[in-house]
């Protein structure tokens, strides 16, 4: 659907000037510069001609069809003209006026207005607000776009709303001198949408990796399906802005949205196989290795190196980020103890000296390809003057090119005097950086895409003893009275209804059936305050634990009455345990996709630690056990000092059905298991919190 | 002293070859091609002239004074040619060539060698296994040394033992098009040390900022005195390598040193006001705002954008460091409402929109500069093809010059189409990067730095209430005997001969003792089994708690008495301490430099979360409260959820008490106080080991 919009045969231009600084006459200059395979047509009512092509007075009298118009013509002008390119049967417009729903309703409107038009004619739109497509393609060379970055043909291609930050990506793989393929930012996007942009990039086989910038994310169910279905195919990097409540404002005034900090997008990223960046930079440069080097089948790194400290930086980054620096094989030693000068360091990093050879570099190269020990590696290799830099060069991209196994370059050199030897690594595909940091960052990024591809994914059992009716009720009931929290007694009977293991509770109107329920549950027990009206129990005198007999219990009773005093006031007796390991959960709905799952330590570690982990609906078996791993305090729930610990089964299990439960009932807007008491082969919720 | 290192009038090369792709002959065409501004002297007996200069067959023939020699001639002919230069006059001497110390104690032995005649004629000795020095102050153009990279004149100075990454780093700075003043690599530094260098730097007025790299420091305690002198009057930039054992391993075998992690390092830049930095490019870029930009006043950033996506991300940036993005003032609202166009988004970020003239920039600047609500400006500036670009980067170049405020830049353009833009910025000394995340990380160090001038030492009480005597008598005590452990009675004492305050605690030979020890204490009391024998009691059942009365009290020491049967057993008695906060606090001897102090949350929060703070001794009460603030479990101090907190000033009391007992007895190798319990208003060191 989209390939006529990313190859198009012939482009249109409705707003061409001659003015020299007009966007109107850079976008066909841009067309021309860049050597677009097809036709172009400036339309301008009262020019002959712009930059040298015959201009028309419509687009209604271009002599043959037309695959892309550019609009570059007030706001106000963009319906009829919508209206005209349909008579024309053009297949996309984009617009690069500004003017539309980023401004305000009245824009707003005029947006509606020509999407109407657009749909009447089976247009698909780009845009508006937006700078346009690129396609580096050899055999289409479009530069659709008023931008001035000339990329050269490469394998990566760049996706995101805004131009700003699409714009910064694109100049970043220029100025390392790495090519790309399709550049698409279609600001407002009111119709393409960057899903569809990512599916139509994933199924481009000259696209091998997909770079994408987001501040938030629209639809966001959609973003899901897509980028989980194309990751698993081939790279997608993304990085989300506005993470602080700041930054999020920022993005909000300059999109016109809603400031939102939020968390699903990270978890969105990561249950469909993104891989996530936080800093542009670093985006930019896993991408370039991505576009030519393949992944690795592990995390073990040979590092090879002509100077000793750029090495150790290297391996400090690498190990921190989980990555190994085996020492090479006792064959591998012996072969590279032959082959490289005396006081060469023939352990991992290899050292070779600033003496070193090709055939040096080569020795190295080959061996750790053939060795079983490593599944990448590092070279960082600086130009000193009395070596033939430009074989050793040469001998990076052979290798290279043989595809084994991935290799990154720190390139320590002046690129004015060094030009040969840039050269050849650029057009060789080796990725190369000028930091030592910078490659071994990226060399993280294809460990990380590796354990992406090799993940198991677990499996979402759906509990069949639950009953969903049941929830539905007890929320339709409450909904009916307007309420928005449910009571003690209703949170319970949901959570009896999906089968989640609950201390033992009974309600009582008063004193003697408290007594009473206290006696069956068995002391000591817990008396809560219960009415709709009473949230936080605990900041208000309405909770009391450890009562050891009837007395007592009476005793709670009577001065919960005095001190609370709500007309629809019940009494929620509970079994009362001490010990155990205190958790809690939750599940917080998220617009335009089920509910966030938290999991956490409770008490003093989820409230000052803020020790917890996330997941989204449904959580499959292996997000549960990695939710249960990912808080620091993890070996507690292994069992520490002699400590027993908590059979962690009964933990994921109870994380899924929480996920079943939430996704059957998705007006719970919020729902909170604090605390649960863990015991080494029991565990219980003992409060609980639905809100709708 | 080492003026005539770094600003020689004369320079012999001894070794200087005609042969092109050697270092003898490539310092001498370094020196003449970088304009070297002294007189140069190859030194060859074979050679009549080098590269047009006349050669001298030996370092006594030349006609003047020589202020610095290279050596480029093997290790073994080295110590000869000392003498040589002494018996000529010689000042300084660069050892570019290997084969000394680092190789092993042959090559040890020639330095000792060189290093003998070097003292006796008092030259001083650069290197040996060096790259050499640089200076590129237009009135000396020294460059002494053989790599290629050839820094425009500048005022960042780059001093450190590894050639490679300081090269790496130089590689960075003519990368950004920032210039770099002195350049010092001096390899095995034998003689002139890094301390030294900095202490020169700090008063060579052309440098503004000194960066700095190091893997290990060798003379910590100089280290610090000279970085704590210099880093007050100018930002002393560091980054500290072999942060993992993998990067550790790297740095020995190519500095033939011993593989060492440490925190010490850390801890000394911070005491000492260095900034630290774990990305070397992060360093860099830094480096490039200290070179031209003043310290702001405080945190609080004016954002200026023509684009909007990459001021989300800078934004983001900015406050995850802990800057402020504050709003407009109403005044500067109004100003910018007036002067900016009518769709432009006048707050913070102030987006001037992609068509945003010099004049609308220049407004920005000038009513931030003016505004007290801002202490520096973000300027995100793309360059778009329809605005005079030139002349907005005239307008920051203007601004910058007032020198008021520190800007950077992200610019984000074309290099190769944008010369003139580029060419403006860069030698009108505005800071720019190629992105936002990395300008906005400039910033947030030039932040730090004024944090870092305008900090709070905190004072140094020095306890009168304290007996060190009697510390040493019990050290030498244990000496005498040869033990390495302290008892806990010994222990105790120390403690007390410091006045820590402990909980109460007897000696007790046997139960009968231990019972009527107990009765003097308290019930209910604790019993440990206290043998120099044995380290860690709780493992093997040799503490038990809460003993309520006689009977629990014999039972326990019989029990101990038949378990561990050492033949030294004897039974501490101690109070039992039940509630109140479990904290731990520790002290370990830093090779070459006191001790560290470490404070923690007790038990499960220092085992499982790591929860814990370091500083060096002597710790300053400024010093012992961040150490206070520093862990995540601060709050838990101050109480929560209800719970009362503890009061603070005891424990910073007895973290000075601690630093000030390992500072007078230095044996104390390893000291441990845990647990402590802290209440309210009382703290009791409740157990303690010292080893020696």
């Amino acid at each position: 659907m989209l390939d006529t919009l990313f190859r198009p045969k012939s482009v249109a231009v409705i707003g061409a000037s001659s003015k020299e600084l007009s966007i109107g006459n850079r976008i066909i200059k841009n067309l021309i510069d860049f050597g677009f395979k097809g036709a172009i047509y400036p339309i301008n009512p009262k020019a002959d001609e712009i930059r040298g092509l015959k201009a028309y007075k419509s687009i209604l009298d271009c002599p043959e069809n037309i695959d892309v118009v550019h609009m570059v013509i007030p706001a106000q002008f963009v319906p009829q003209a919508v209206g005209d390119c349909g008579k024309k049967g053009v297949k996309h417009i984009i617009i690069n006026s500004g003017g539309f729903s980023e401004t305000g309703p009245e824009g707003e409107a005029i947006e509606k207005d020509f999407l109407a038009q657009a749909q009447k004619y089976g247009i698909r739109m780009f845009g508006p607000n937006c700078q346009g497509i690129i396609n580096s393609d050899p055999a289409i060379r479009a530069y659709c776009n008023f931008t001035f970055t000339k990329p050269d043909p490469g394998f990566i291609s760049i996706v995101a709303l805004s131009g700003g930050v699409a714009e910064l990506i694109h100049q970043g793989f220029s100025e390392m001198g790495v090519g790309t393929r399709i550049y698409a930012s279609n600001g407002n996007a009111c119709d393409v949408t960057i899903p569809e942009i990512i599916r139509y990039l994933g199924d481009d086989d000259g696209t091998r990796v997909i770079v994408t910038y987001v501040e938030g994310l629209r639809d966001p169910a959609t973003f899901m399906e897509v980028a989980q279905e194309v990751a698993a195919r081939k790279p997608v990097l993304a990085m989300k802005a506005g993470r602080t409540q700041e930054g999020a404002q920022a993005a909000a005034s300059h999109t016109g949205g809603l400031a939102r900090e939020d968390i699903a997008t990270d978890l969105i990223f990561k249950k469909a196989g993104v891989l996530t960046f936080m800093d542009e930079g670093e985006l930019i440069q896993a991408a370039a290795a991505f576009a030519s080097q393949p992944i690795p089948r592990g995390n073990r790194v040979g590092i090879i190196t002509n100077t000793g400290g750029p090495a150790v930086i290297a391996t400090d980054v690498l190990v921190a980020a989980g990555l190994e620096i085996p020492p090479l094989s006792a064959k591998t030693k012996a072969l590279l103890t032959e082959k490289l000068y005396l006081e060469a360091s023939v352990s991992n990093p290899v050292d070779v000296l600033a003496t070193g050879t090709a055939e040096h570099y080569r020795a190295c190269m080959d061996a750790m390809m053939a060795d079983e020990q490593f599944d990448g590696i590092f070279i960082n290799f600086v130009t000193p003057f009395f070596v033939d830099n430009e074989s050793i060069a040469r001998e990076m991209v052979a290798v290279s090119q043989q595809q084994k196994k991935p290799i990154v370059c720190n390139l320590m050199t002046d690129k004015r005097q060094w030009t040969e030897v840039v050269r050849i690594l650029q057009e060789g595909g080796v990725p190369c950086y000028s930091l030592p940091g910078a490659a071994a960052r990226a060399m993280t990024a294809l460990v990380r895409y590796h354990k992406i591809r090799s993940r198991e994914i677990g499996e979402l059992p759906n509990f069949a003893d639950t009953d969903p009716a049941q929830g539905e009720e007890i929320i339709g009931r409450a909904r009916a009275t307007g309420r928005r929290n449910l009571t003690a007694a209703e949170v319970y009977e949901i959570l009896s209804a999906y089968n989640i293991p609950v201390a033992d509770w009974r309600l009582a109107a008063n004193a003697a059936e408290a007594e009473k329920a206290a006696a069956a549950i068995g002391y000591p027990v817990v008396v809560k305050a219960d009415a709709p009206s009473i949230v936080h129990k605990s900041d208000i005198g309405g909770v009391v634990v450890d009562l050891p007999d009837g007395p007592a219990v009476r005793e709670a009773v009577a001065q919960m009455e005095k001190n609370l005093a709500a007309a629809d006031l019940r009494f929620f007796i509970q079994q009362y345990l001490p010990g155990g390991l205190e958790l809690i959960m939750g599940a917080k709905a998220e617009e335009g996709l089920g509910h966030t799952v938290m999991f956490g330590l409770g008490g003093i570690y989820v409230e000052i630690m803020q020790d917890v982990s996330f997941n989204l609906t449904p959580v499959t078996s292996t997000e549960a056990q990695e939710m249960l791993s990912a808080i620091k305090g993890a070996p507690l729930l292994r069992g520490v000092r002699g400590q027993k610990g908590v059979e962690q089964a009964r933990l994921r299990e109870l994380i899924q059905r929480l996920s079943q439960l939430v996704t059957d009932l998705p007006a719970i807007r919020e729902m909170d298991l604090n605390p649960i008491i863990a015991y080494e082969d029991r565990v219980f919720v003992v409060d609980a919190r639905i809100s709708l």
